[in-house]
């Protein structure tokens, strides 16, 4: 909390929201009414829509005291961005409601949405309304709206045996920015300002939705595909189970993120284990024909500078398995973020 | 709670989904992929969306002590029905999000979703997607998106001086069946069993949405509509603040609720001033031309039995008065429902 919340006026719900307006970017592209009505009024095109929610809860998904508001509110749009362009659609539309404890002022709730207004303006996302509450904790709930041309849209449901399993960027920086944050060896404060430090906080806090990438491999022949929000085992596990099908992944082949090998000798972790099983990497995970493989790989390259790692094949029937270097297999256990788990 | 919800095995997310999963209505009609992406696909037509959210907290806007699951649940779908009602749209989907405290179990859960099924059949609403967090107090997110015949949604902001204020319905029942619930009087216990009590307990708990009504007073020409949710004179006041003019109001001619005359003999109440700052009577206030004030009244009556008031007109200027029978004016203070106010 910034100290300025401490001590300020209260304000009646008409004039938080008349402040959050003023933040707010206007009407943006394709915004009919926003924000002051009812509802907001939005202009859909010729494609389909696409629909997607996060909450974010104060205690489990993050905590005030560590994490300031104006990435927390950039990070709640983000996450749905990444949603929306795990199915190839193109951001359009958001809607935010807040709760909010007594204790929160106005200028951490002003600071939150100067954070979510960035965000939305990087993706092109038009923040049309929302809803306040008091509430005993911050909760954030974030709606959002995408569109995809008519029948474009790629699904979890789409794998089938004998295609390839590919990942972009790098897998584990995400939680292992997190592990760094919260270490508390003196060890672990210095490597917060080295550079590989700085980038796993960066990954963490500030992550990444791949909205054009997402489209440049539906354009090449992604069958199915979703974000790895919950960690690549599990995101996985729930990939093959909409499409009935097993997964067999190499594990030299998963893209750790660079940083984590210094992370290892400063914090302990395993950093395939992080790549792994970490969480909030946002990065996609499609699965492609062995054929087009290159080619998108190619293209990813070169549009966006980003890496795509082939990292297995799907299979018969309903396993998932891992294999080492060595050739060993052992069952791809699907562990990952569960918020209920973590909150019992 | 259920006395099932204590001892119960804690589920798994992904287990507590797939339950969720059994409890919702399918893929109804639009829905080209629910429940089980990273967003839901669905169908736009050929007119604008409409998009609204409202947020529901624990010891805000309910109490889970005294509010059942299913009547929650259907309360939650409906108000966000109202909203869409009021641009005059047509419900299409819906996103619920919750957050959960350790000590609710599935079987609350499930009763939740399942009055949310009963609205969301009542009203063609498909629920096409979610989240699940733990959290410290049940917060309940719905965010909804309908669908409005191209350049036809009715705003709060096309009033002008001369227009006649017309209101759907009767005002003030949902706060008195509330007052009548909380008063702890043996008069007041006797009541809830009477017709007219378990009428205001009804217009409370289920309320109704008016989407036809809505529909209906588009077509015959309101220019500005919103939903009563927060009482008619804070609502008023919204209205006319986004169309920049000021109103009129004949208080005896503000159609107070049946039964609230009873009421006031057995709870403390003033049956107007609940018609007027009660709240979450999700009637609609609506603008027309004095011209066609009779046809819209025939035409709701005709067709959905409601009854239509016009209760006074827009002026010039910003001031909101209130008139009363011997023709004596007072500002129309904009009380009603405002959850900072409410919660401190």
């Amino acid at each position: 909390m910034s100290p300025a919340a401490r001590g300020e006026p209260a304000l009646t719900e008409d004039q938080l929201l008349a402040a959050i307006r003023k933040v707010l970017s206007g009407q943006g592209p394709g915004v009919l009414a926003g924000v002051g009505d009812d509802a907001a009024l939005v202009e859909t095109g010729s494609g389909d829509g696409v629909l997607t929610t996060d909450l974010l809860v104060e205690g489990v998904h993050f905590d005030r005291g560590t994490t300031g508001p104006r990435d927390l509110g950039y990070k709640a749009i983000v996450v749905n961005v990444s949603d929306l362009a795990a199915m190839a659609a193109s951001p359009r539309y958001a809607l935010v409601s807040i709760a909010l404890p007594p204790g929160v002022g106005p200028s951490w709730v002003m600071e939150l949405y100067g954070g979510m207004r960035t965000a939305c303006e990087e993706y092109a996302l038009s923040l049309v309304g929302g809803d306040l509450s008091r509430g005993g904790e911050v909760v954030i709930s974030v709606s959002a709206m995408g569109e995809v041309a008519r029948g474009r849209a790629v699904l979890r449901s789409g794998a089938t045996p004998g295609q390839r399993i590919v990942v972009t960027g790098t897998l584990g920086a995400s939680a292992g920015g997190l592990l760094l944050s919260r270490a508390p060896s003196p060890a672990a404060a210095e490597a917060v300002g080295s550079d590989w430090g700085r980038d796993l906080l960066a990954a963490h806090v500030r992550p990444v939705a791949r909205v054009g990438e997402a489209q440049t491999l539906a354009q090449v022949g992604a069958t199915a595909m979703m974000d790895v929000s919950d960690g690549l085992a599990l995101d996985l596990t729930r990939l093959c189970a909409e499409s009935a099908v097993g997964a067999r992944i190499e594990l030299d082949r998963v893209p750790v993120a660079p940083g984590l090998g210094e992370l290892a000798r400063v914090v302990r972790c395993d950093p395939l284990e992080l790549a792994l099983s970490g969480g909030e990497d946002y990065e996609l995970l499609a699965v492609l024909d062995p054929l087009v493989v290159e080619k998108a790989r190619a293209k990813l390259h070169e549009r966006f500078g980003v890496p795509l790692t082939d990292i297995g094949d799907i299979t018969d029937g309903s396993k998932l398995v891992a294999v080492d270097a060595s050739g060993a297999e052992r069952p791809l256990e699907p562990k990952g973020w569960d918020h209920f788990a973590a909150a019992r």
